[in-house]
């Protein structure tokens, strides 16, 4: 068991790594801070997993690192951003908080982005927004395809995530951040790498029967939730979070796990919602309380100890790594270790 | 095999039937406009079925017949609607225009209404941007509550639609319509009629086990898509929808199918989204237009002939509905004929 590691450790550990690469030191930290919190919150595959094939993305002149995030056309509660190539986190920071000024003034703000590039896991940056007491919602295009239209064979859409975070008064807000198929590619890899089989449903083969050996996963598709219906989510995210902006949609999204050269033209857009615009912000947070605890408070089925809120095992997680620490496991160590050698800066762990 | 009855036919028979029942001529034409669009396009569990129990509520004293819909909090770009407990396609119709004229000025509009009722589809009204070139999305809280949060027994939450509607050019607009079940109660009491068995992942039962056979089904629960992401869409939309207005959400959920008196407090939310605020309109239908192609252009599983749009049966429906006239099904009919006989008005198919 490796010793935990504590969170603004890890932070100062990519933000170094970051600056070496040849990020300006304020945005190498605002990347490190955004990956640490990702990391800290459980979605360790967008954490500290992604410095590798970051470094790789910039090595490979996949991005600008000047890059100058403008707002290119703006109405009072609406803005598009060019992200100019740079890294998709300080491209969102940006949005949300233009989206929360926006919101402040005009009730809501909507912030959409070309240009962009991978930004983490959703949930980040629709949780920006709660710290001012308003509703964030986050809508992105995938950087990779992973399902075909229902009933069709090419891969013409990504996971397209949404995320929704809604402030709470005494409990912890609630947090939905969901990829729009029953399964994430990551679990699948990881089914493969234990040797197990998937549960029916996770995905289908070309000819729509279930496909349940995770290392044949190439010869078949994730499985959208609710079949057709996760389908028209994947395409209207991103219709929203791509077409909308003019960024990559359909077949023009580059697979980035393969391709780390050519530009990605990620889009993402963020809403926030400023609930004091039409109501009493605490006593809004009361009823959220109440909806929180009449879920939890619901009689349960046989054999399920706790029934939880979207978000609250994240939250729980985020304590839990401020308190102990994050168990990084060894094989990202080792990863991390990899990259410090190759920039010649301290391990991790002897940092 | 009934006659088929012109949508402008059925639009007169339902207003003629609210007039009588006391809504002012104005509103009977409104509501009657919107169910008879709901008919047309196929959402036959919305549409012209909903007259008998909307009459039914009337008489019972559901409903205020003389409502004063007004805005009681806003800002730019933003409102709350009280729907002063009239009929919910007059709230949602106001919400409508109040939020395209918003986002015209603003770029976006959000607007929220408590004290409204059942509106029919959500489609009707996330398709109302549509004439202006503008996005439209739409949230509702269920008038009745039919599923229970993940691993839990009390049901507290409707299916709470989402609907997004996205202008193309040349394509008819892509229109999600979507329950957050992976089926809809309507389906399993057709199952149920029909004497068939309903496939596994439609219903489980108290234990968590599928539930196969429909006349069970008050044994069970509808599952939501995706299972706990379903369930986490429920909520989320239910909280946008709902408690964001102060309308009722939870346990404070009644069913409008049971209780013809009470109250609904139900809420609703529309956004409309200008794309004019962030650049041409006409290159950004075009891109749409683009995507659309390439999905219904993807190569297809076996079997399957023709790969569909989110909303493109709907279009193609209400074009064969204004062709051909509707067809309504007999048992339908004859329930329009007893509400005909109980106002002592000319039935459909007589007027």
């Amino acid at each position: 068991m490796p010793d935990r590691i504590a969170p603004a450790r890890l932070c100062g550990f990519i933000t170094l790594a970051l600056q070496r690469l040849g990020l300006p030191p304020a945005d190498a930290a605002i990347v490190a801070g955004l990956m640490t919190e990702a990391e800290a919150q459980g979605s360790d595959g967008h954490g500290a997993i992604r410095l590798a094939p970051y470094a790789r993305r910039i090595r490979e002149g996949g991005y600008n690192l000047r890059p100058d995030i403008r707002v290119i056309q703006e109405r009072p509660a609406m803005a598009l951003l060019d992200g100019d190539n740079g890294f998709g986190h300080l491209v969102m920071h940006k949005a949300a908080q233009l989206a929360i000024d926006k919101a402040r003034t005009c009730g809501v703000g909507w912030v959409g982005a070309r240009l962009s590039n991978h930004a983490g896991p959703a949930s980040l940056y629709a949780r920006m927004p709660l710290a001012h007491d308003m509703v964030g919602l986050y809508f992105a295009v995938g950087n990779a395809n992973h399902l075909p239209p229902w009933g069709g064979l090419d891969m013409l859409l990504s996971t397209n995530p949404v995320a929704v975070a809604v402030p709470a008064g005494e409990e912890p807000p609630v947090v939905l951040d969901m990829a729009t198929t029953v399964a994430a590619y990551g679990k699948v890899k990881a089914k493969a790498q234990r040797g197990e089989q998937m549960p029916v449903g996770w995905m289908i083969d070309r000819l729509g029967q279930p496909l349940t050996d995770p290392k044949r996963a190439d010869e078949g598709f994730l499985m959208p939730i609710g079949g057709y219906k996760g389908y028209g989510l994947a395409l209207v995210v991103g219709l929203l979070a791509g077409t909308l902006n003019g960024a990559a949609m359909g077949r023009e999204v580059l697979d980035f796990n393969k391709d780390f050269r050519s530009t990605t033209n990620t889009g993402q857009a963020i809403l926030a919602i400023d609930p004091a615009a039409i109501g009493d912000v605490a006593a809004f947070k009361t009823r959220v309380d109440t909806v929180i605890r009449e879920m939890r408070g619901s009689e349960r089925m046989p054999g399920v100890d706790r029934i939880w809120l979207p978000g609250e095992q994240s939250h729980l997680r985020r304590q839990q790594s401020e308190r102990e620490g994050l168990a990084l496991p060894p094989a990202l160590l080792a990863q991390l270790d990899t990259v410090a050698r190759e920039l010649d800066i301290p391990t991790l762990q002897s940092a």
